[in-house]
């Protein structure tokens, strides 16, 4: 399959690495608003066509689909234009930002017979696959933290008086937006939808989340979520059962897995090797849909990330954290 | 100094530990409902008077403290009746499950010249002085999660039909009530009192709380807590700064205390050696509280239990988690 791009990041050249270890997709055409960073970026990938007009970019008829990682406010008319124009489309996380976002891109994909996948790439890995298959092993789950927490270089200059695109409501950033929907797509997939959800944001001057605490109510347990984009954490996620508890250094991706068991007091570690570039399994799957038509899989990703939008929208929305249009 | 005790489980058992150990006070009489308990316990401690009446125990004019470790729900009405009996007061946490119950103990105490000391082992050991000194270290704190998960034995017996103390509301049991008022506790020690409080518990069959997660909210960042009296957890607890991340092994007591500085990407160790029971701590600042009549530590300590009964309150108030009385 030949591809093009919408966003010229650091993510980008990951996604671009991944088609290439895989073998799976050929990098055709790349699209930035100015000409020197599409040449460039073009060259160096060796993508053979690059743009300036996304619309030219879209009329070739030679890309499958499009990989789009502009800034989380554009993800959703971006996946809207590359449907229209016949492209199946990998949106990075968040792949919109409200439910109804959500409903359009659905109805328009299906209109026109094209896929769309938001790249949540922990939760195709191997060892996220040994965490779900052996869940049951905790006994009844009563309680699970999950911490997406990372330092951003971007909050250096926010502190200097910029407004990185992460940083700002106009881009729909945040630290829910940016980080928390990796934990908490991860609870939903692993335990559904939950009953309530909370948000207590910590704000940054200009009233976006730089750090937060999101509690997702289950009834029988509670999934607790720290993100922060400004803060610095070692500890691991866990959920915690009545017996026993599994341990991951990472949400994404995860490295170490461990399982501790409360009446042997035994830990197993049971991570594989993965590789380092993790986007490869979320490539793969989302490859194979396409090629197998694998309505079911499509169906089940999108009402994961339809929960994902209906659970942060009402999250942030109980806190005034509004979004362009909104 | 000689003091009696009421009640004779483990924890009492490891305050006769703790005063062997330090030779700062001698077991003098035990009170027990029942004679057998009362002298087995007197005989295996060398306590020369045994009661089954608390009055008798109280009106022998030899000792000088009382260790309460009843019920939760007794802690307030036996420290009121040392206290109305001139005998100092050693109470385990928790010491009141109100406020009012707080001003009542706390204006008792101040008329009869005597001092009330909450048992917090926790926030007198070597390693917390450590951790609370080198706090600043870590920058601006934006986050922080403590956990006091720990599967109790009891909780069997609960799932066999049964309702032991810990696990009702009759005897102000539950997960915050018996383990959340360690973080708690520490949160209000390192940061004061929040802005405000949130309580989101996990209900058993009987309305009380086997686990749950509190937030506290302090503007600039959360500590959110998880405790559970129903779960098995590994991971450790973490306050986390712009600069670098605090962590602890256990709450109670820190064994490891490591600070990760985000700049050097270096962790340096910093627990020492403790006392194996821990309670030594706490003892020794009791008895010198006493000895040197320190009103300034004794009102700053009693002014920290005050805050951690009232936010105690109005967290599961908020949740109708009523005890009796109320």
């Amino acid at each position: 399959m030949k591809f093009s791009i919408i966003g010229t990041s650091w993510i980008t050249e990951l996604f671009i690495k991944a088609t290439e270890q895989t073998g799976l997709a050929t990098l055709h055409s790349v699209y930035s608003r100015t000409e020197n960073a599409a040449k460039e970026f073009a060259q160096k990938h060796g993508a053979m066509h690059w743009f300036t007009e996304m619309a030219d970019m879209l009329a070739d008829n030679e890309t499958n689909f499009v990989y789009v990682a502009s800034p989380n406010s554009f993800h959703f008319e971006h996946t809207m234009k590359c449907l229209e124009n016949g492209k199946h489309v990998f949106c990075e996380k968040p792949l919109v930002f409200t439910e109804e976002q959500w409903e359009k891109v659905k109805h328009t994909a299906e209109e026109l017979g094209l896929y769309v996948f938001e790249g949540y790439r922990h939760l195709f890995s191997p060892n996220y696959y040994t965490l779900k298959s052996g869940l049951e092993k905790a006994g009844k789950i009563r309680s699970a933290m999950f911490q997406y927490i990372q330092y951003s270089s971007k909050y250096d200059r926010f502190k200097n008086g910029e407004e990185p695109n992460v940083f700002a409501k106009e881009f729909a950033g945040g630290a829910l937006m940016d980080l928390g929907v990796y934990p908490l797509s991860m609870a939903i997939d692993l335990f559904g939808e939950p009953q309530e959800i909370h948000y207590f944001p910590v704000h940054l001057s200009n009233g976006i989340d730089g750090s937060g605490t999101l509690i997702l109510e289950y009834g029988e347990f509670n999934v607790t979520i720290l993100c922060s984009k400004i803060a610095q954490a070692t500890i691991p996620s866990e959920i915690q059962g009545e017996d026993g508890a599994w341990t991951m250094d990472h949400i994404a991706p995860i490295e170490k897995l461990t399982f501790y068991d409360r009446k042997t007091k035994h830990a197993n570690e049971l991570a594989g090797e993965q590789e380092e570039v993790d986007m490869v399994y979320e490539l793969k799957a989302f490859v194979y849909m396409i090629q197998q038509k694998d309505k079911a899989a499509y169906e089940s990703w999108m009402e994961r990330s339809r929960q994902v939008a209906k659970w942060t929208e009402i999250a942030r929305k109980k806190q005034g954290i509004l979004f362009p249009g909104e």
